[in-house]
C-alpha cells in the first residue's frame, strides 16, 4: 500500500510500506477514506520534533474497518469509524476515568513503526477501545465534519471545558489555526454568550464568525491583551482557550485572563514554556486540560454532527490526493492553506 | 500603642507608634485580642522578602472594634472580629464574585504605612467589608481556633476546595508546616476518605494525625513520590495539595499527581517557580488555587468553629507576649515551634 512518510525537514514522500494487517488479537485494519494534515504535524515537518527517517506520518483518519482479529467484539468489517489521534485499550484506570490519552497500552499513530494517519490503510491496535463506529446511515456528506472530530473539534472541546465555558460565559480564544476555531465553536455549542477570538488572518477570522466569534481582536501580545481588557469592563475574560502553546501565546493567556479565572491549554508545547507560578498566584489563576481525550468526547460530538448540531468542516480548505501530500504540508507551513485533507 | 516593627533581617522590634485611629469614614479599629506568626512572615524575617526599615508587620488578628467611622454600617464598639490577611471593600466586581483578595482597594496589613496586625490595635479600611463579627456569645476558648481563621485555616480550605477535595477523594498534601496541616483538616472536613500528609517532623505528623491524616510519608522528593504511587496503586494522588511554593515541593507535587488530576496551590512562590509545562500537557495535569480568599471562606468555616465540628488550634504550639514576638519569630525560624500565638 501506499502511505506518507517523513525522511527530514521539509522532506515528506508517497512511498510504497508493507500493507497494514492484524498483528495481535484485538487489532483491526481501517481503509482510509479521508485524512488530514494537522498543525502539530508541522513540528515534524519543520524539524523541531525529531523523526526517524521514512517514518509514518499523520494521526487523524476516518475510514472502513477491513479486517479483524479474533478478540474485536464491537466492529466488523464494512464498519465506518472514526479514530482518536491515539489508540488506547479502553480498559485500563485511565481509560475507565475518561483519560485514554494516558492509556498505559496507548499510543500515537506514525510512532515507533506503527502506520500512520496519512496512508491507505492502518492498522488499529485495541480496536474497540479506540474506534468509535458512525452509524450505516450517516451521510457521506459528513465525511470532513466527522474526520475534524478525530482530533481538532475534539482538542477545541477539551479547551472549552477546561476553561469553563458554560451558559452566559465570556470566553476568550488565544490562536486562530483550526483548534483555535474549533474552541470558539466549542464554546459557542457549549453556551458560551461572548466569545472574543483572537488572531490576525482575515479568513480564518471569517471561520471564526460562521463558528460564533462574537468579538474578534487582531492585536498581538500587549496590545490584545489590552482590546481584551477593554472588552471585558477592564477584568478580562473569566474563560480562555490557550490554542497555541508558546510563550508569547501562554503570556497573551494568562494577561487577558480575569483573576480567578481559568485557561484552558491545548496548545502544544513544543517549545515548553514554563508558567511564572508568581504571575498566577496573586490572581488566583488556574489552568487545565492538555492532551486532549478525543476518544472520551467523540460519542456526544458525532451525535452532535449526525444531527446537524455541529458542523466543524469549514476548517478545512483544501484537499489533496494522498500522491500530492507533500503539497498540503507546503500550504500549510506557509499559511496558504488552514487545514487540508488528504484523499488516499 | 505598642506594635511589631521589622528593620531589616531578623531585627524585629516592639516600639511605640502612633494609636491606631479612625482616618477614612469607613475605617474601624479593632483592638487585638489574640495576634500570631505567620510562615509568611519569615521570608521578610530572613530578608528574602524587602521590607522597609520600621515597616509593621503581622496580618492574622482577633479582637473588639473601639470605634467605628460614619460609613461602617455592620460594626460597632464592642464586637469581637476576626481579620482576613487582606482588607477589601467588599462592594467591587471582585469582591461580589468572592475573590476579594482582587479587590482594586484592598491590600495587605503591615504594607505602607498601614497598621499590622502584631500590634496592640489596628485601623481597619472598609471595615463593613473586610471584618467577620463573631457572635457574642461565643467562647474565649475558642479564640486560638477563630484567630486561624484569619489566613492559615482559610488558605488550607482554599487549597484543599481549589485541587478537588470532595467526599470519597484520595488526597495528597505537600507541606506540614502550619498551612499544610491545615489543609489536612479541610480535605477532612470536606469528606476526602484518604488523606495522605507528606513531611518529617514528628511533632507536625501528630497533628496531622489529629487532622484526618490517613497516611503519612516522611521520604522527600523523588522518594516521597515512589511511595505516594505505592499507596496509590502506581497512580497517585487525583486531588494534590501544594502548601510550600517551592521549585521542590512543585516538582514533588507535579511527581506525585495522578493524571488528569488537579493541584490546589496556595504555597506563596517567594522562590516564582516556573512550571514545566511539557511535564504537565500529556498528563492533562491542571492547577488551581493561589491567594486564598480567606474572607469569602470565613463565615462557613466560623459556624463550623463555633458548633465544634472545626478546631484548627492545635496548629499554634507556643504563646509569647507581644513584647517577646522577636522570640517568636526566632522559633518559627529554628522550627521549634510550629505556629505562634502573640497576645498584646
Amino acid at each position: 500500500m501506499r502511505a506518507t512518510t517523513i525522511h527530514g525537514p521539509q522532506d515528506i514522500r508517497v512511498e510504497q510500506v508493507p500493507d497494514a494487517a492484524v498483528q495481535d488479537p484485538g487489532d483491526a485494519v481501517v481503509q482510509v477514506e479521508l485524512a488530514c494534515i494537522c498543525g502539530s504535524d508541522l513540528w515534524a515537518y519543520r524539524g523541531v520534533s525529531k523523526r526517524a527517517p521514512g517514518q509514518r506520518i499523520g494521526h487523524e483518519f476516518v475510514g472502513r474497518v477491513v479486517d479483524v482479529g479474533p478478540d474485536v467484539a464491537s466492529l466488523r468489517p464494512g464498519d465506518r469509524v472514526i479514530a482518536p489521534f491515539v489508540w488506547s485499550d479502553g480498559t485500563c484506570a485511565y481509560c475507565v476515568q475518561g483519560l485514554p490519552t494516558s492509556c498505559r497500552s496507548g499510543g500515537f499513530w506514525g510512532s515507533g513503526t506503527s502506520d500512520g494517519g496519512q496512508g491507505e490503510a492502518v492498522r488499529v491496535p485495541f480496536a474497540d477501545g479506540t474506534l468509535v463506529r458512525v452509524p450505516e446511515e450517516a451521510d457521506d456528506a459528513l465525511l470532513p465534519a466527522l474526520l475534524a472530530l478525530s482530533d481538532v473539534m475534539g482538542t477545541g472541546h477539551h479547551a472549552a471545558v477546561s476553561a469553563g465555558a458554560a451558559p452566559g460565559a465570556t470566553v476568550a480564544v488565544v490562536g486562530d489555526g483550526a483548534v483555535g476555531l474549533c474552541g470558539v465553536l466549542a464554546a459557542r455549542r457549549l453556551g458560551a454568550e461572548r466569545i472574543i477570538s483572537l488572531g490576525r488572518h482575515e479568513d480564518r477570522g471569517k471561520v471564526a464568525r460562521l463558528f460564533g466569534a462574537t468579538d474578534q481582536v487582531t492585536e498581538r501580545g500587549e496590545e490584545a491583551v489590552e482590546k481584551v481588557r477593554e472588552l471585558t469592563g477592564g477584568l478580562g475574560a473569566p474563560a480562555v482557550l490557550e490554542c497555541v502553546g508558546t510563550e508569547q501565546s501562554w503570556a497573551t493567556a494568562i494577561g487577558l485572563v480575569r483573576d480567578g479565572g481559568r485557561i484552558g491549554y491545548v496548545g502544544v508545547p513544543h517549545q515548553a514554556p514554563n508558567l511564572p507560578t508568581g504571575k498566577l498566584f496573586g490572581r488566583n489563576i488556574g489552568i487545565a486540560g492538555g492532551l486532549a481525550p478525543v476518544r472520551t468526547y467523540l460519542p456526544e460530538l458525532l451525535a452532535d454532527v449526525l444531527a446537524g448540531r455541529l458542523d466543524p468542516s469549514p476548517v478545512f480548505d483544501r484537499t489533496v490526493p494522498l500522491d500530492e501530500v507533500a503539497d498540503g504540508y507546503r500550504a500549510m507551513d506557509d499559511r496558504s492553506a488552514l487545514k487540508v485533507v488528504v484523499t488516499p
